[in-house]
């Protein structure tokens, strides 16, 4: 289980301030939303909702991190009420959020949560770190699988990942964004993931030569049997693996002109009869690559892709905030927004639903106007996941949560998943109300005595 | 303690091909570098060594783990002996590596792993995430600190960071790197690390107006409080934190125009009689942007800086590897090395040896030629660490790694620390031995029958 200390300090310095003020059992209710999408991304998968969701129904301060925390000069003038409070600490409130899996985009929210305000500010780390980078994974994956236009692409990057931790995690966003698999053993214990894998060039280097290497791979993996045929030389090592004949899945290319290289492993094997033999490539690929060598007709079966995926490489962060959107004080609403330059949120706790062409933010009471009359009213995307602290049912696994980005990625137009395209976005609209309840506050504000 | 199946499955199905062949006790020696710098880097500061070490010491696999492996088709079949030998894995080989907060380049190795092949082989996946992530986020925050031109920056990026553990660990990388400190609890919990922060967005805004939300944290805080100022408007927000005078350690702006913004915040301070007062910025700060506000003169005391960090955002990965350099079959010495296309390694165990303006990398029984007669012969870089699988000391602390890095990056030189200097890079030399030792193994591929 983490920590209850794996989050910022000042949101537990907020934490004893609430309680000096006497405000921390006020609700409060925070949306988890993207400002903006990153370039080079017209769209979020959402994932990462079970780590989230197992932190909250999970997160208990112990005595020894309490200790630690009593010894910080920051909370040295906290309530003796304060302590209390963090050693009875559980989180009590409730939790709505899109399925995992669901494609999203910037200004909707992936969770909302409302809780007792202090239950609410103390998971905002975590929640943003573990939501934000399983998306953009998802995301990153889905572009990945689009450009290899049907062949198998499996995730490799759990040793170029932001830590180990980092690379279980990217392989279960990755498998949700379409990847057929991963290499990572840890992903496939816990989540059930395919695992994939044969051997490095280190197998073939503990060998006096290549042949005895492949020989010897040949008799343990029998018909998955992956010829890594680079160490020396990609050609003269796709020959060796040829003359060993079946069986065998096929050769992988690491480096080199796979251009050339993939077309020559192609005719050698032909050559020996391997025509069912696959061509495996990997090494430093990622959507763009991949894109030009499905164009060229490359004869490439399957691809391992590792640093770009795991990292994200060309947008290696996302502008998720948690935001506090409005709060109960004495039983009447108050709604909350930021007017900071470039970095404004709407107030409101909000819902999202999807018509065919577009998706409707409105107030979360607001009933979507329909185009047509007639039309069938959207299902609202936003569904209760925790409430009063008790989770409600089982959360899909990672294989649901797959099917179901497949589903709405094939429902997304097709200009929308374009990799170049830079013209086009998808349709988002904010109801007319939370336009009004900004303007509200912001007149409200601007009365204010300074 | 990780486990044991954080690793990629062909380590595993590697694994149970050495012992199938009957290799799986022969010592193999793997070196973990940098195949190259990422465009923006003239150096890497070694970092992350302490979480490898334990992760090597207790690298242990469950029962529950090998059931898992067992029903996987790759290991389907594996030896019975293989489960034997896994029931009972510990890890008996040497570690040398460099201390943590040495400066290294490309081509150097960070740690030599010398152990029974199918030790050495299973850890790959795991030592290459933890070290090349750690190692990564120092060597920006270097960067990030050398900007700053002597002002504090404290990280602040758990919430972009890729998982809630990635934070952690970029916190504890961030300070060896040379900042003040993290807004990361759990690394001030586990490392000693000082922790910062007060207040979000969210804080003023469960007020029902600013001013109110200002001063019940100031009589939280006293003198460390720190006003986040631009929640609605950053000059009325500073007004009214200069409003209510001491005590207060200063203000904090989080967007807007930095450059007005800073030089308004200091004359509303000044002339509320608050010369002391401090201000923060933060918000999308990098190295370039922090270098252009301090040519630009701008009263800033501290930056918080959190995505671009915690992310490395232009180099968000490394091209670290681990390659067999040699093993022994039978008392001799094998040498291995790879010609694959601009993935080629030098064989051999190695040593690094820091002469005063350039390393010389050399076989790792060679003593270093010095250019002048009677100079004295520079100490060698990698040391041991573990031994037959038992650990030679207590390693240093995160402390003593920063002050390590803060020494080692003051000797190099002033052109090696430019941010836009594009000409010039570190000297690191090859000795002759080492491609000897290469073109020999070239030759004898070369001479095999294909």
């Amino acid at each position: 289980m983490p920590s209850a200390l794996l989050t910022d300090l000042y949101e537990l310095t907020m934490a004893a301030g609430y309680v000096a003020a006497g405000k921390h059992t006020e609700r409060a209710t925070f949306e988890l939303f993207l400002r903006r999408l990153p370039r080079n991304r017209k769209f979020a998968i959402a994932a990462g909702l079970p780590q989230a969701v197992e932190y909250l129904l999970n997160l208990r301060f112990t005595g020894e991190e309490i200790d630690y925390l009593r010894r910080l000069p920051r909370l040295a003038h906290a309530r003796p009420e304060f302590w209390e409070i963090l050693r009875d600490f559980r989180f009590t409130g409730d939790v709505w959020a899109v399925p995992e899996g669901t494609v999203l985009f910037a200004g909707e929210p992936f969770l909302t949560l409302r809780a007792p305000i202090i239950e609410a500010q103390i998971p905002e780390t975590f929640l943003l770190a573990t939501i934000s980078f399983q998306t953009m994974i998802a995301s990153k994956a889905a572009r990945i699988v689009d450009a290899a236009c049907g062949r198998s692409v499996v995730e490799f990057g759990t040793r170029r990942a932001h830590s180990p931790e980092a690379g279980v995690l990217a392989a279960r966003a990755s498998y949700i964004g379409g990847c057929l698999g991963t290499s990572n053993v840890e992903a496939g214990f816990r989540y059930g993931i395919p695992v994939y894998g044969t051997a490095a060039h280190s197998w073939v280097q503990a060998f006096d030569n290549e042949l005895e290497s492949f020989r010897c791979l040949q008799s343990l993996l029998g018909e998955s049997t992956v010829y890594l045929v680079d160490t020396y030389d990609p050609v003269e090592g796709t020959k060796k693996a040829a003359s060993l004949g079946s069986p065998l899945w096929g050769v992988r290319l690491d480096s080199g002109n796979l251009v050339e290289l993939s077309r020559e492993a192609r005719r050698i094997l032909d050559q020996a009869g391997l025509k069912d033999a696959k061509i495996m490539v990997s090494g430093d690929l990622n959507e763009y690559k991949i894109l030009e060598m499905m164009a060229a007709g490359l004869p490439i079966d399957a691809l391992g892709v590792g640093t770009d995926l795991a990292t994200s490489a060309d947008a290696p962060n996302m502008s998720a905030v948690y935001k506090l959107v409005e709060r109960e004080v004495g039983g009447k609403k108050r709604f909350a927004a930021k007017f900071s330059e470039d970095k404004q949120t709407l107030p409101g706790a909000k819902q999202i639903f999807r018509f065919p062409d577009r998706d409707l933010v409105g107030y979360v009471t607001e009933c979507p106007t329909c185009d047509e009359e007639g039309a069938p009213q959207p299902d609202p995307l936003l569904r209760p996941v925790i409430v009063g602290g008790v989770q409600v049912g089982a959360l899909p696994d990672a294989h649901t949560a797959r099917e179901h980005a497949r589903e709405n990625l094939s429902r997304l137009p097709k200009v929308i998943r374009s990799l170049y395209d830079e013209e086009h976005s998808y349709r988002v609209e904010y109801s007319a109300e939370l336009w009004r309840l900004y303007e509200d506050l912001l007149e409200q504000y601007e009365g204010q005595p300074s």
